[in-house]
């Protein structure tokens, strides 16, 4: 219902690869093409596509431009997750959100669980910077595809709650009892 | 099991509902009605009853109060967990709770995904604070039903166990080793 | 398929019980017991094993020390997870760990929820320091053995990804996009 008097608005989004291979032009970032194709079929635009190394300031610094300086509605990240020595996205992620949102992680891991076990290593996080969604997904293909479709459904909604768009009482129980206020 | 030996101890509690419109009495408050009518049919007695503005400090404040000089032995909030620019209930909250008990706020989350997708969308914490449990509810009354159905049912063991009235070692596993010690 | 490639490797494990009474030898460790025989049936070798009061100093310093100076791939620890005063492992475990694994907890938690509803009360944590993966359990033996069924088959891919064995792009997605890099 949300969706239906929401579905006019746009939303620029950035998509963050976060490779060392794929920085050197070593790898093919196919992650970051299929959460284009999963964001362009959702009717989001993406504006904004980089691909960085696994360094914890420069995720940090690359997050904060796009959110504060090119206002985008959301970002999503792909890559750095995981367990190794230089996976740090979730740190870069949280050293930058000024909320957490941990639900969407928690709903990743939880429904990817079933299907792939180790998807319960993922570190990802969620979170809120200015106006700006900040979600990080796994690395490979298939666990961006899997857990962007767990969270896709609700990611309009959480925009537009965000930027006060959402200025109705809704039937849903995000925590707000807020209107326009 | 548990709550056969326990069922004579009377519990306080506390309702706190932190609204900016309901705070300047231009709402009714349906969701803290809503939680007193399920703590009362619990057994749990409402000693204190509020509603704030989605003010940090305030929140804080009265939960630090609640806690410390009304020996209130849980309260429970409604409102400011979502995304809106002034919802700040899970930072007023983790401000003043000195251990966080994951599990309660995951649990209400992971049940309600099903029935309200947007549930995941709630940034709602839970914690104890000296002796008192403080959990964090959403802000629609159907939300608020919904989390509350799944965390009650291990609040009477939580409460006893947070004052030490649960002296035996438990079947369940909370994860005590301890007896009266 | 993972752990097919893996199985000649051997981890060396730590199992730290933490509890009042067993420290003071007023109880037997069965949950230690019970953590030993499944590590041992899923072949990892337990090379240090101690029981220790709920102290957070005392836990935190063997935490540090079994995985600084005595290089194991993962310490168990079991007990002091809950709401009593006393349970302080979480914090302990979250002052010495430099990444947090937050999906291990929320799986064992979930998936224990179902059997045992004061499950989600357990506090537990799980993280990595240096190349050790610490993984809190509940105090219970049924409680540790329920959790740790749950975590087991992820193991061998968890401590193999820290220890930058796994150099392959894997078909899972624990988030790493990295090969050797």
């Amino acid at each position: 219902m949300v969706k239906c008097t929401l579905s006019l608005v746009m939303y620029n989004a950035g998509v963050l690869t976060i490779s060392d291979k794929g920085s050197r032009g070593e790898r093919a970032d196919e992650s970051g093409k299929v959460i284009m194709n999963l964001l362009a079929a959702a009717g989001i635009t993406v504006a904004r596509y980089e691909i960085v190394p696994d360094e914890r300031k420069l995720i940090a610094d690359t997050l904060t431009e796009w959110a504060d300086e090119y206002n985008l509605e959301m970002v999503v990240t792909t890559g750095g997750t995981g367990l190794a020595e230089r996976d740090v996205t979730p740190e870069a992620t949280m050293s930058v959100i000024e909320k957490t949102v941990p639900g969407l992680a928690e709903a990743m891991r939880a429904k990817t669980f079933s299907i792939s076990p180790t998807a319960i290593l993922s570190r990802a996080v969620a979170g809120v910077r200015g106006k700006c969604l900040i979600i990080n997904l796994p690395g490979s293909p298939k666990g961006v595809k899997e857990c962007l479709e767990v969270v896709l459904p609700v990611i309009p909604h959480a925009i537009d709650t965000i930027n006060g768009r959402i200025t109705e009482h809704e039937p849903s129980h995000t925590g707000s009892h807020k209107n326009a206020n």
